[in-house]
């Protein structure tokens, strides 16, 4: 067994948590007017504050398009607003509003809670010890993937 | 801090591995006949051995439409085929030809020397731990997320 072979255990369960954690997010917006990747857009500027359409879709690994088409939902929803960039006159700010923010908090305390649940019986230094080897697949990857491919 | 945000920590990072990982695999299929979800079809058949349709859609998360499509492409490339199923008349099986099993072979071994390269630096206890944690993850949102759910 090699490192590799140990460490493609990890890789082969990612897009089953990938699926089934999507699905349980989905169920957990039912009552909101939230879909599962607009949800995604508004945790990225609550994590990161207000930034840029480009610089979400980076965060998230989709398309510039896909992006603004999520921000201008979520401002029909008065759930974030845009403002001037100090440092870009085209591209402007993304902020989460009064309310995008109650409602993500709301929504995201509640996947906390079931994710209470999920972590029974987790040893809290294996989950530690995810956290350091999914770091360091990402890094490594995007040092390897082809550089200048265009986002999807 | 809760468990369950501990736990929040490594849901957060799937989304990046599964799209750098896809990313990485798609790279090692270049001059291949294969796409990431083909070969992802021929994996579960590598791995579980001759099953029907519906098995590896639900192994994989996917429609059966979308698996049919796919081992109706891998047949053209004389990479699958189809046997008859003595526990069910109408629901073939689909097995690898020495021919898929060779490709698959050859490109999963160029991704394992890959991963060699990613896992360096990692910690063997971390990455077992690492699965620990997305096994229990897997079975604990399977668990929770809605049954009789149908497969999108």
């Amino acid at each position: 067994m090699t490192a590799g072979t140990d460490l493609y255990a990890v890789l082969r369960r990612i897009r089953p948590v990938h699926e089934l954690s999507a699905r349980a997010v989905e169920d957990g917006l039912a009552g909101t007017p939230l879909t599962v990747p607009l949800r995604a857009v508004l945790e990225r500027v609550h994590t990161d504050g207000a930034q840029t359409v480009p610089a979400i879709a980076r965060s998230l690994y989709v398309t510039r398009q896909g992006v603004q088409s999520m921000v201008d939902r979520a401002k029909e929803l008065g759930l974030l607003e845009t403002r001037a960039n100090p440092v870009h006159r085209r591209s402007h700010l993304v902020a989460l509003t009064p309310a995008g923010t109650r409602l993500f908090d709301t929504v995201h305390a509640a996947e906390l809670a079931r994710l209470d649940t999920v972590a029974t019986g987790l040893d809290p230094a294996d989950v530690a010890a995810a956290v350091r080897v999914l770091d360091q697949v990402v890094a490594a990857l995007e040092a390897l993937t082809t550089t200048g491919r265009s986002t999807p």
